[in-house]
């Protein structure tokens, strides 16, 4: 396999203007056709940084993946600064240009000057084409050493990724056999789950690489390696089976879709439709399910219900409640997801109430309310982090509730 | 200032498993007190990786600054390849595993084993105390290098940048003076943006730093740069305001708050409230303002009409216009806006409707409907990204319109 180094050129992401989510897809990408990522760098849009990144990146990997500074603004220099690195001085590329005019012309639209230099191409690069974009992505290859660089756009570069760069990588070089299992876990720490697989590492999982990675969405317990051969699959499905067996009492997958779809599938499958009434996730778990394609067979709709005369109003929370117990109690949990759930006419309801930050001696907590056509339930807990992660975690732990409830159905 | 290298250790960021949110958050909190990161790497939790990394960084930063794999797992290894680098061997911390210990009984737990090795610390190094988590943070100094090892755990890590990195830095570095401004537009391309600059940028911004963010909610310009003196807040101010004024058509804020900020604080001043209808969003408006500490004071509640039956039961939409004009319409958005403001009892009532993803030959589109006391307005958008992006970019669109039917209030 090559060594393979991504740097992604952009000051705004050494200012924290913005985050890189570009390396995670793209690591992602390659993943998926048995390539892995080495190093990620990320440097400033200026001449001489990139130009010694990409000098000291090439000396040690046989690919060097460029994405940023490609657009037509002053800003974006790479194009310059790796015509000069190479020596292949740029050249107006008369076809793209076309191409280029061609679709501006069909919006009617005409070419401005600034965007029309996309079309100058450093000389004896390969341009990859950019159906969905205007700034190309370029290729160089010799002596063992090959450059690609392309535009920062997320979906520009992987699309160029997917469609140009991954083809030619595996003309480069083949693949070999690889394979990764997760197993996913809920209400466990990362140390506490670590101790008790230490004897299946040892034994079992010898050969492995194991890794724990904390997530909002509880531990992943990620197995993979390049095993070689075609029993490399099945080692690992019988190791990951072993490890959820390990925690039948935490583990709710073994896959690695988000928690949305997971629950979206558990639900279709039964014919089963949602409600959801959210205070403290203020909407978080509806979008999340509206994320996945197809979320409208199963998800009817929600209500956040912030302010507490929408949970009276609207779902029917008993007025003295609000209170006594309070807002924060399991019965208003309970009672929001029955309100949501017959408000929509939705098989089940889901609901969530609490304190996103500490209120004065009260710590951050949440209750989870879950209603169906068997009754009602519901689960606690206390909320440990910053503000915006604590919606962000609730959320998930709804979700996993409310599929593990969904998945006692059978 | 200094050369500051921001080394992320974790295979999972190589492997897609998780954003690099880490890099975002300490470059912001640097540039707050004066600093900049000039590079940012991700690597393996491999010992030879980072080794050499943190070798051929030292080279050329004065500070590496180090995060993750201090965890107490097996695949966490930073500790010890940093000792052996540095030639610290591992001794035990005496008072640091008596606090953690002590921690740990407060809570009524024991100290597991595993745990118990985070006072292990390299000879040597400094203790930097992590107060929210087990794993300290650790400083080395010697011949004009300096190494800071810290947590990968987030909210950890910007602890310990804040009350303990960036007082010693700021002792060892006196910042110099350093300012931004930042000018947001929506509904104007980087290219056409920039080329309405051009007068500006030679004239009136010579000297500054611009850059141009596409972001989801619009396009960025940034203007920064190391003045000295007092003078530099007075003339990125005049810059800032001449900006604006050149995109007067378009501007629609001069802060770096999120939209949703900017929308509640525009209420809050006019003592307006919110109620929120999402279709297309599905939830992501409302998130997006819950995720703002002290949202209540001004947002109501929301109700996700994801199911057409949906919108006519709870907002009052006019069952035959879902047929025709159809749920994609001004007047159904509309309709939805003064229904969720009647059902919740707000002032203002703002919404979403449309297609995330083409269907058919209806390309994706999207209807923002708003109404308030004067009356009822609506704005329609052709989506071009996939999915998510396109609700997430839609519901930032929906803030910044209903911001600006704010703003016409005075």
């Amino acid at each position: 396999m090559p060594r393979i180094t991504f740097i992604t050129i952009g000051s705004e992401l050494l200012r924290g203007r913005i985050v890189n989510t570009n390396a995670t897809e793209v690591a992602l990408c390659l993943r998926r056709y048995g390539f892995a990522l080495d190093r990620v760098l990320s440097i400033a849009d200026d001449r001489a940084a990139i130009q010694a990144a990409v000098t000291a990146e090439r000396a040690q990997a046989e690919l060097v993946l460029i994405s940023g500074g490609l657009g037509p603004t002053r800003d974006d220099i790479t194009k310059h600064a790796l015509a000069e690195l190479t020596g292949c001085p740029l050249r107006w590329d008369e076809g793209l240009r076309e191409q280029l005019a061609a679709r501006y012309a069909a919006r009617g639209r005409e070419l401005n000057p600034l965007t029309a230099q996309q079309a100058l191409v450093p000389e004896g690069w390969t341009v990859l084409p950019n159906a969905i974009g205007t700034a190309p992505g370029l290729s160089w290859r010799q002596d063992g050493s090959w450059l690609v660089a392309m535009p920062g756009v997320p979906f520009e570069l992987l699309h160029i990724v997917e469609h140009e760069l991954i083809p030619r990588l595996q003309q480069a070089f083949p693949a070999e056999a690889f394979a990764q299992r997760v197993i996913r876990l809920h209400g466990i720490t990362e140390s506490a789950a670590a101790s008790r697989m230490e004897q299946l590492e040892a034994d079992l999982l010898a050969g492995l690489e194991v890794s724990y990675l904390p997530r909002h969405d509880g531990l992943w317990i990620e197995l993979g390696g390049r095993l070689g051969g075609v029993e490399a699959p099945h080692t690992l499905e019988s190791a990951s089976r072993a490890v959820a067996d390990l925690f039948a009492d935490t583990c709710y997958a073994r896959s690695d879709a988000p928690v949305a779809a997971l629950f979206l599938d558990a639900c279709r499958g039964r014919g089963l439709t949602l409600a959801v009434a959210e205070s403290l996730t203020g909407g978080q778990v509806a979008a999340s399910l509206v994320q996945i394609s197809g979320a409208s067979e199963v998800f009817r709709g929600s209500v956040t219900a912030y302010d507490p005369a929408v949970k009276v109003q609207l779902l029917e929370v008993p007025a003295h409640w609000i209170q006594d117990p309070g807002v924060v109690s399991a019965p208003v949990a309970e009672a929001m997801a029955e309100g949501v759930r017959r408000l929509l006419g939705a098989d089940i309801g889901l609901a969530t109430t609490g304190l996103a930050e500490p209120d004065g001696d009260r710590p951050a907590q949440a209750w989870i309310g879950y209603a169906d056509a068997r009754g009602r339930g519901s689960e606690h807990t206390y909320l440990r982090y910053p503000r915006t992660v604590n919606i962000t975690r609730l959320a998930q732990q709804a979700l996993i509730f409310a599929l593990k409830k969904v998945q006692e159905q059978s």
